[in-house]
């Protein structure tokens, strides 16, 4: 193809956006939000909370700077185990800001998160993918591309997420490298840094450094990254090492327990959201003292187990039950609420899967939840990225869009006139109100066949999940890089090669 | 077999009851209710509402009596049409109690209609079954007696239906001598009356007068029939005849609009909900002028059409809006309320069905609706009614069973002292707590897999229709008829081959 041609066709999608990659745009929440609890139940979890924080303590595991810079700040620290005072641990958390905006490449992508903004990450952390046609298996570099380029192409999703896949064909030491380097090249959406060393959180800083440049990213977080506490009661070195990085770098990170009720928690909601709202509390109270006003998100990731067979079950009552109160506990110390996801246990997408996606979403709609990671794709309990549960996901998630749009209750939405207009038993199909609104009226979920059954059958009796993998397919064969500076791409490879010899 | 192994065989059953014929439990909404409109909102849909009603009009077609029962109580009714004067129609609503208990044959399956008790219903009307095996076929009265064994197996259904299948190798103006029968044979929870005619209404009377006695259904309703307006702005005299019937008999009745917003209303919910009011007003304020005190339900069933093919769509952000908005109508004028349903366009039970059935249904669970027709089974917009389907939903059902039991904030919920002695990084799969909870913690989904991947290979692979379409199997093998006395059976019997014989 010829320089010109290029720029031609390049003009061609800037005039005519394609639905798919149409500008993204954050729900914002308007209704108002199912609260499970009443205001003396928030004030005991939050006591009860405090509670584990003085006696019982937190981990701050085989990291003794971390464990110098919490007795710095007033925090006793026994046998490696932080003890909290309650008005410390509450003037550190208070020092966390509300909302913050993220850095997009594309500045029209910048992600607001908290306030009423609700954003939406790609799965994250899955060893293997699946599709229809190979089924399981490891994930590969080429996989992590193709998830990025699936989820740069959904308007629906505002985030490029951080490790999509996991892509097991790079040596462990410098995959990092390769995957902050593949969201920067095939999207530019918002994403998120490494954190499997403080190594390479370093890494990552400078990366988004080389793309935003050194000051800009301390003005406005240009990654969030995901620290997990390991409960119960613990922060492992690699994540305090990461923490201590961007802290330092001031860039974001959500802080959140895992906790599968029943393993790392007791069984029931009450115990499992007052730990894990210690947990948050503590890896809190940490970066704010590292660096007061460092942008955090409070986060709550929590399943239940299969009792009789140790596995982790999604989208539980119990679960869902759970999350509204972390939601709320979230609120009552007025930060960002990270939690929700598509999970399911299923390894195929069948209706388990999508069964169990819907419910587990159900309380993080309902609950003003400002960022959804695993809002697309996930499968196996978190083991697998599908790629046709995540074009079906994102169908879901364009109709949450709609959803959170709010009432229309304009004189023109009460279409009085035509109410009368029509005789008894008629039909509104040709009304001019119809014809005025009919092309945007009601989202259309193509994958989402509502034809009749002859239709269906002559189309060859697909079901949705064949119907997917024809779309995420397209999706790929249609998908064009956004154009990256060509210095920018020249630093960051340099940057990489080095840092690949260095480390191998 | 001997009357001797019956009896004992029969005695075993009632000393270990089964876990698919534990006694029935409603869930009682204990949340908070998610209100999408502002008071001002409410007040302005009924009087829009109310504009319809005066100067509009509803149609009451072909049916001289009842338009005369209006007239005589004040309503204007020129060419058909009946123009409602504000007053009087919030009068004659008004008389319609807040909620009743309809009667079940089994008085332990008594349902509350009403207040803040949820009753689920199996699906409603479909002409056609699937399953994996054979497909899509058209239903018979095998059929329709398969279904009612299912519904009666499920401790998550707490009503047998009406029309759960149409039983189409029967004659049309018999069959629903059938289907009562079926219901009163095969199952002992509450079920629907026939609303093909008049007539058909009366042998429903007359059926259930034959099981509970002409006084005790006139105290507590033993039946509630299924009132569709013909939108819009309709009643039709097929409708019409049955109200008269029921209302006279003093039985409830579930007046509901059905409509597909674009066709049957404007395609914006704002006017959607409006007409709908107005028209389920108007159908429950000719009963109450028949029969005041009359047990009604407000219903609401409403969906989108795909604007570009006219077909039905379900789940869609469209219509949960309006489900939440109609669900604050019924609640203002202290109504017990229905809608919700596991809807779908799917043909068959993949991950789309699922997708859009709980999406529908999440409006239902949080707007503390009363009455879900339809919770298990539908499938292709309701024209089928699917054995893989019914007992995927019934899963689901079981799982809002759980989630609506509400929060526990009891000290041992709270499991302080299991926190405390697990230690950072342990595991709480052996504690004591856990020990005392682990049998009833969480719900478990049995057609849900959490099993590992590996494990999940070994059993074949299946996917949750597959495992549905064994667990129905089984359920229909070892399902046994609730007894039922046989004077009573007899007595039956001998009205219906009566009516067979005055009806061929």
């Amino acid at each position: 193809m010829t320089r010109e041609r290029r720029h031609s066709r390049r003009r061609e999608e800037t005039e005519t956006i394609s639905p798919e990659v149409a500008k993204i745009t954050q729900p914002i929440h308007k209704y108002p939000i199912l609260e499970l609890l009443n205001p003396e139940a928030v004030q005991t979890i939050h006591e009860k909370s405090l509670e584990v924080l003085r006696d019982i303590g937190i981990a701050f595991l085989d990291d003794p700077e971390a464990q110098a810079i919490l007795t710095a700040h007033g925090v006793t620290v026994r046998d490696q185990i932080a003890y909290f005072d309650p008005d410390l641990i509450m003037e550190y958390v208070g020092k966390a800001p509300a909302q913050f905006t993220q850095l997009a490449r594309n500045p029209a992508n910048n992600v607001q998160i908290g306030g009423n903004a609700l954003t939406f990450a790609p799965v994250y952390g899955p060893p293997f993918v699946h599709d229809l046609e190979r089924g399981r298996r490891e994930a590969t570099l080429a996989d992590f591309h193709n998830f990025v380029k699936l989820a740069y192409q959904s308007p629906y999703l505002h985030h490029s997420g951080g490790t999509i896949v996991e892509p097991t064909d790079e040596p462990v030491p410098t995959r990092h490298l390769d995957m902050v380097f593949a969201h920067i090249k095939y999207s530019d959406k918002a994403f998120m840094g490494s954190v499997t060393s403080g190594l390479n959180a370093e890494d990552s800083v400078r990366m988004a450094e080389i793309l935003f440049g050194a000051e800009k990213i301390r003005e406005m977080p240009a990654l969030v990254s995901l620290i997990n506490a390991s409960s119960p009661r613990r922060f492992d070195d690699r994540m305090l090492g990461s923490m201590k990085v961007y802290a330092h770098a001031r860039q974001a990170m959500l802080i959140s327990p895992f906790v599968l009720s029943g393993a790392m928690s007791p069984v029931t909601a009450a115990a499992t959201v007052v730990q894990m709202n210690a947990e948050t509390l503590a890896g809190i109270a940490f970066t704010q003292m590292i660096n007061p006003g460092c942008p955090v998100i409070y986060g709550s990731f929590q399943a239940t187990i299969d009792l009789q067979n140790g596995s982790p079950t999604f989208g539980t009552p119990e679960a869902q039950i759970a999350l509204a109160m972390s939601a709320q506990m979230a609120r009552f110390y007025n930060l960002p609420f990270r939690s929700g996801g598509m999970f399911t246990s299923s390894k195929i997408p069948d209706a388990q899967s999508a069964y169990e996606s819907v419910l587990a979403m159900l309380p993080a709609i309902n609950s003003r939840t400002n960022f959804i990671l695993h809002a697309a794709g996930w499968l196996e309990g978190g083991l697998v990225a599908g790629y046709e549960k995540f074009v079906l996901d994102c169908e879901v998630l364009g109709m949450y869009h709609k959803y959170l749009e709010g009432v229309d209750l304009s004189d023109e939405a009460f279409a009085m006139d035509s109410i009368r207009e029509v005789p008894p038993g008629g039909h509104h199909l040709g009304t001019p109100h119809t014809m005025r609104h009919f092309r945007t009226a009601f989202y259309r979920a193509e994958l989402f066949d509502a034809n009749s059954a002859e239709q269906w059958r002559e189309m060859g009796s697909l079901d949705s999940a064949q119907r997917a993998n024809a779309k995420y397919k397209k999706l790929l064969r249609q998908y064009e890089a956004p154009a990256l500076d060509e210095g920018v791409e020249e630093a960051l490879k340099d940057f990489m090669a080095r840092r690949k010899r260095e480390l191998r």
